[in-house]
């Protein structure tokens, strides 16, 4: 049946295509071992009776503990763990030592974190090529509400869910046939930038500083004992600099004091600066509560992707100056 | 085997947690009649011989035509493709009207702009229950390099890769133990906005123009013909607003004219308006370089999501003042 012109790697890279979500299936060996491996080869099969499948390669050393096992339990992977989906994707012999077990219908580990779990009966084995295709009847499941880990060409993913209505910002018709659009993403970052940043305002004007101070105590929050041209350096990029008024400013709001050309927070400018930063997560926990903390993650992961693809290549803000 | 107390909606749903891509499945009945179905029951069962799985409720109309079948294409959807999904899973009579095809290695529908397609044989078919697992050999198969459509929890989703090695702004060590850290999302809006907007300083200064120029012409591209007042309340969110000094910069170089206190672009403020936004998207392109067409949809979803979340109540840039 093998086709000597069939492209096994081409064949594997189109499979790749298709997203999968990412699972540990476990069992126990007649022996008491406890044996799982990361599989994306699961899917759901039956409502009524309840029956899911997932595939095992032939060679797979387990194949003969799963053979015989009477249950074994499946457990899909949240987006935090995809450390425990590499640990058992190897081969290591202690995949087990260290997690948290709970107590399930049978004597298959059962896994602690994950999106969800279905405890299962060993039902239907069926010879599937290389693989064995593995069909059993869910006797109990359970799920949390937790972001998912995916699987897409090799990579590990996150998920970005599609909202059934397109999210649109002008209520207008044709934006789209406008050149400067809503889809612009210069825009978009401008405009996100701007409504968070004027979120913080209100502790701004409370301590009475603009946007320009709040720049410079940031900076020196991280990392203070810079003159100003060295703090500009973190700064300038916004196409602003701080200029001494402005640093006078602070430091007649005892916030600041400078030494040799130096500029240090005073205690009263670190418990400031950390109000801000509160201030900032406040906002930030506030968008967590209508996205999920999933889509947080790939809008951070983006945005440092774009980050470093934009970088005019900024001096690093957490490296102290020696 | 049908257990009571078995919540069919709550384990409906855990099985949802389990991302997959979107599938659909096409076949020719005997009578030449075109059948087509939306699935994400696929997978991936074996390499060699190479073979994949799908089912298919028993309830559904097309099982005669499926079993009877010795051909099926499956074909796994790109992100752009979302509408035909919905088509597909619908029980449409046109499902195949106005779809360009491709000729295949049998007569089953051929669909074009796929991620990837598989054509197969229908080799084994089992029961599953409630459903009926068709198990096919893979003849021949095509892959496109696009972003894959996923599903999650009832919902389509957009894919973001986790690159495998961590994208880290900083090169400190101990980046999250400090308050003010990368972590922070306003601190990545703010970074990645002003990154982006330092690009287009080029542009703007060759029409001598600064940033807050920029943000008024922008303004006056889509809605020309307002007043200072009604053109600052689309920017004083950006926490600055445009003066007549500025304006009149802009008159003075032939961008804007004023009439009856009301602000127009010239001929020639519309051309550099235009070049503007055409660096713009020059930028945005260069990024989807690095990043993928999904990723950057991926983003912009987020970003307006975000925006709305955040929205203080600005007025409709796209809406005409009428």
């Amino acid at each position: 049946m093998s086709n000597p012109n069939f492209d096994t790697k081409a064949f594997r890279n189109a499979l790749g295509t298709f997203t999968t979500g990412v699972t540990i299936i476990t069992t126990k060996a007649a022996d008491g071992t406890e044996v799982g491996l990361t599989a994306n080869s699961f899917n759901s099969v039956s409502l009524d009776p309840p029956l899911v499948l997932w595939s095992l390669a032939k060679s797979a050393m387990s194949v003969p503990v799963f053979n015989a096992a009477e249950h074994w339990n499946v457990h899909v992977l949240s987006s935090s763990q995809q450390e425990l989906s590499g640990r058992f994707a190897s081969r290591g012999e202690d995949k087990f030592s260290g997690l948290l077990q709970d107590k399930g219908v049978s004597s298959a580990p059962l896994l602690q974190g994950c999106a969800a779990r279905f405890q299962c009966r060993n039902a239907f084995i069926h010879d599937g090529g290389d693989h064995i295709i593995f069909i059993g009847e869910v006797l109990d499941f359970d799920r949390n509400d937790q972001a998912p880990l995916a699987f897409h060409s090799g990579q590990y993913a996150l998920t970005v869910p599609q909202p059934w209505e397109e999210v649109n910002l002008s209520q207008a018709e044709d934006t789209l046939a406008c050149s400067y659009n809503e889809d612009l993403l210069g825009y978009l970052l401008g405009r996100s930038h701007f409504q968070m940043l004027s979120k913080m305002r209100s502790v701004l004007t409370e301590h009475l500083l603009q946007d320009i101070h709040f720049f410079a105590l940031s900076v020196l929050s991280i990392n203070d004992g810079i003159n100003i041209e060295q703090l500009n350096t973190h700064i300038e990029y916004t196409g602003r600099c701080v200029s001494d008024a402005q640093l006078q400013h602070m430091i007649n709001s005892n916030l600041l004091k400078k030494t040799d050309q130096c500029y240090f927070l005073t205690d009263q400018g670190r418990q400031v600066s950390l109000q801000q930063i509160a201030q900032a997560k406040a906002i930030e926990d506030e968008l967590v509560d209508g996205l999920s903390q999933g889509e947080i993650n790939a809008l951070k992961l983006l945005l440092k992707q774009i980050i470093k693809r934009t970088d005019p290549g900024l001096p690093d803000l957490w490296s102290k100056v020696s």
